[in-house]
């Protein structure tokens, strides 16, 4: 705030009054910067699964997941977000569905990405085209795509879900729609997605890329796995040691346009160098435990756990176990590509 | 909210206590969706000129656009948007510069446009290219680009700034710097980008595609008011009416990625059809008269007047008037098409 | 050829002479359009296996892959390319290798492919990855690429070479140059492109895409013929039945920017609907047997046998056996799309 | 040819005549290497105006451009070319038109570009779209346009006509049809592309970018001209002086994709460096006058020549002159880099 010493704070206040009153507004009339930052901030936070899943399997106590409720879900809720989601632009919950439990079809402009967690007979139909899902499975349901849960096994499942609702809320662009019935008919083989475009480096040549099952949207677990070990062979990344992404092998995209998927090893015995992005990201601890250094504050893992590096947040990791720790991440990379805001700095 | 008949409400709250404490959240324990709408949202508002120009003139008795101040500016803040910004992801500003006046280098990650409004001999030095700016002008800071400001001419000089900071403010992206002179140091001949890529379909072959002088940056009236007149005389956009976008003429992109600019004729007894979008503008009167209906409200506007349409608002403009009314107008229309969250329907 | 009636036809010879004389052409005087189309043009053809094998078997009577001759080859030699490769865009070739043989390093830039025919214990080295080829691998050496080749295994082995030479040449682009020493060391572990790049939708983080080892260049046959299989419970294309094409898994794009490589099933019992393409293709029949009808003329073919289809060529396949007949096939559909001149009419 | 000992030349030859009889070709059994390079090669080559001159003038009195003929024009032949064309991938000629005549309507696969040389009154019609050509203006019919030319004026009128018609035809992918009438009918204003695309920065928002007049056809000399100038006075190129590409101002490209289109200036007293690139170049003197050096052969050229340069050689451009030199060419650089196989080394 730089004013002049001819003028009284009072004219200042009236005159502000006046702006104010005119739909106006002058910053430097207050102090600080021009742009006023956030009042919170997305804070770095480890939610324990020791803690979370008493209470998710309680939840089962209160709530079903028929229309209206729609899905039994628990979010992580980050301190630094007033919206109670994981971070400003990433929501990610856990979903605990019982046996013969069906979460309805629906649809909604935020994306939304299933990790399967625990339990069997789990699938998730998107736009018809219904995947089983098995403990380590990707699927997606990008914007707009229908998608119902049902749980066909003899055990109760529980799933991660990854969504960018922050964002799209911001964004004023919310809007979605129940489908007309509960579970979608599925009028084809199942699988329709994978069997397209499942394999690394072919393509139908007469299905056009596309949404839905014209896209790969099941990423299975044993590949995946199989690829981290291979991969842990050959010289890693210092920051991230084994690290890939999910990518749309159609295209070489990241899988939504909003958020990225990872999956990581880091390797007995391996302390990762610090870096920061100005991305945010939640991680999910499949396999194994460790420790992670997010600005100054030491956060150790086992599995089952999450944690969330915030924006601008150093970090790095370890493993100091015997066993590979694996690790599962959604970051809003592809979100701050788009619009020329990611930086990284190691 | 669809609890089990066989829980009492006082059980419900007893558990979301104990999943706050854990830092977690049941969005199903309350009423209302699993996603939660923002509680306001951006709305249509006019700013009449009449009432803008002596407030801004007043300004210059309290601030100086020197060190921490930087820019004497008034903001038009929408009574949607608790940070008093313009739209959720727009922050429009008339900015005030009286003769012999600088507002000194300084660059930030919001990238900023700025449009010529009332007097000559203002320039802003980009990156060390220095633009003299005409009424009528648009000049680009692009996110990271040095820039200062000053008036070399013999009256005081009035323009629009607009900027992505309230997209990057949420995205916790903001950072920033004082240039360590207050004017940045001109080492070429002025209008350097212009120079080299001022022209329609020519590029030096020598200089790649980048930033600041790098690209085009100063878009002249002249040739966009006889760009708009040769157009007017074919067939128009039903919706739209006469309305060009500024491009990067190197690669035939929106000028920034997450803003997009406009020039727009409503030609003498037009009246436009109704179309809703997913982006957000804030309209410019450059010159003429009209009525826009905005979601059912009717907003009559003159040369200098502000307004602006929220996402999804059903909108369209009339003339009645004898001469043609010309707007500007900034939108977030390449943010939400890099999202994927771009519709529009008419 | 359209001649003033006033002119003789000596004056027209005689101003033609001079003009000759002078490097200039008038295309009117001579019959024909003024773009005088080719004299000679690709031809359908079949070559069977039945009299190929003998003869390359015969070729290491004559010639060994040491510096000079460098490679083992019989051409496929299409009686209307003067220059005798297989279409006016594609080489295609039969290579034979004896245990304990080495085709040499060298590198140029024409890209190529492998496809593995018969025999096991083959090698080509790419850039210093190893990749062993088994009967059904396809191995890419795109542009100027190291690459070497060998035969660790007992019995003779015979791949089908496929380049991009033709255009290459006739483009006056030509050129290449032998390697220092005649095997590649290959100073790290084998597989290293298929071990980043080899999984359907995920990517090692930090490794930029790019030539050699840093994409993929190893497409094993095991995987490939699952794919066509679960691809053939689905509905296919009416005019090539069950067809993918192999594609770089980073960028979704065509394996080399020349040429396109596929892989499709003629299901039994399946007659496709006839189409034509302005791109040319060979190709060669790995399992089974069918027959072609390409502008009128059948051709039957058997495990072994290629043919070649020109450019604009109606050409229809079927299959009346009881078994599914596959085919390779190298098409320059990537040329003529990078050139805008891609086409296709069913 | 690396023949065993234990064979002779008549076996061989035997054997050979065995493989040719089975369309097999060995390259292995002609000394060379395995791939045979061009037996001619594109030559660098000067045409001097006033040889052309004289020898265009002339044709009027052999040919009219009617149906049949279509095109009163002297093509610049390729000494290294059998086709008689410019180079392997480009055909320029000059053309020549009465005052009254019409070139009549057709349209073809090869892309084309005109080049307004002398004379005013000229038109090219485009998809309906009347352009008319003042000296130095460039005009585009992209593949599959249509275009007829007439003359209005009162004095005989010359362009240059450029195509990619080499490179479609060694393609095999020539096709082409008159128009019913021989004037297209032009149902709109004139200078419909122009309006739409003629200003640097500006595009209609409701035009969806396309070919045709949904595309900027219409170069004009003068804004050219005045963007040589202002570009003159910055810092250029070492290798060409001031150079500019002719691109599509909606996506930054090249205008054609086999053809790129350049306007340069040697500014008096400049040498340029040397360099040597795979692509080829045919160019026309606008104004002035100077001196190629190219593979060591030294060209001096005067207003109105033609010079060719090949792929890979070395040359370099001076200027001795008091006056500015103004060069137009046509270049295969875009086709090259399509393929991948664009170099250039300095």
């Amino acid at each position: 705030m730089v004013l002049h010493v001819t003028q009284s704070v009072e004219a200042l206040e009236q005159y502000c009054a006046t702006l104010r009153a005119a739909g106006l507004d002058a910053p430097w009339s207050r102090p600080g910067p021009l742009i006023e930052p956030k009042k919170t901030r997305v804070e770095p936070r480890l939610w324990r699964w020791a803690e979370i899943e008493p209470l998710l399997r309680r939840s089962a106590e209160f709530v079903t997941p028929e229309r209206g409720a729609e899905r039994r879900i628990l979010r992580l809720a980050n301190p630094g977000v007033p919206e109670r989601t994981s971070t400003h632009t990433l929501s990610v919950a856990v979903q605990y569905l019982l046996p013969g439990e069906v979460a309805p079809a629906h649809r909604h402009t935020p994306n939304a990405i299933r990790f399967m967690m625990h339990g069997r007979g789990a699938y998730t139909t998107v736009d018809g085209d219904k995947c089983l899902m098995a403990p380590g499975d990707l699927v997606l349901t990008p914007s707009m795509t229908w998608h119902d849960h049902g749980n066909e096994g003899t055990e109760p499942v529980i799933w991660l879900d990854g969504l960018d609702s922050p964002i799209v809320r911001y964004l004023e662009a919310l809007s979605g729609e129940p489908h007309a019935m509960d579970r979608q008919s599925t009028g084809y083989l199942a699988g329709l997605s994978e069997r397209r475009f499942g394999v690394a480096g072919l393509r139908p040549t007469w299905v056009p890329p596309g949404t839905g099952p014209a896209r790969l949207i099941h990423y299975r677990w044993e590949p995946t796995h199989a690829a981290l070990l291979r991969l842990a062979e050959l010289e890693p990344s210092p920051f991230d040691d084994v690290m890939m992404e999910y990518i749309d092998p159609a295209t070489g995209r990241s899988v939504l346009p909003t958020m990225g998927c990872y999956i990581q090893m880091i390797r007995p015995g391996v302390r990762t160098r610090a870096h920061r992005q100005t991305s945010s990201a939640v991680y999910a601890v499949l396999q194994g435990s460790g420790t992670s250094v997010i600005d100054g504050v030491r956060y150790e893992w086992q599995q089952g756990d999450f944690f969330v590096v915030p924006p601008r947040a150093l970090h790095a990791h370890a493993n100091d176990d015997a066993d590979p720790a694996i690790l599962f991440s959604l970051q809003d990379v592809p979100l701050l590509t788009a619009l020329g805001l990611y930086r990284e700095e190691g």
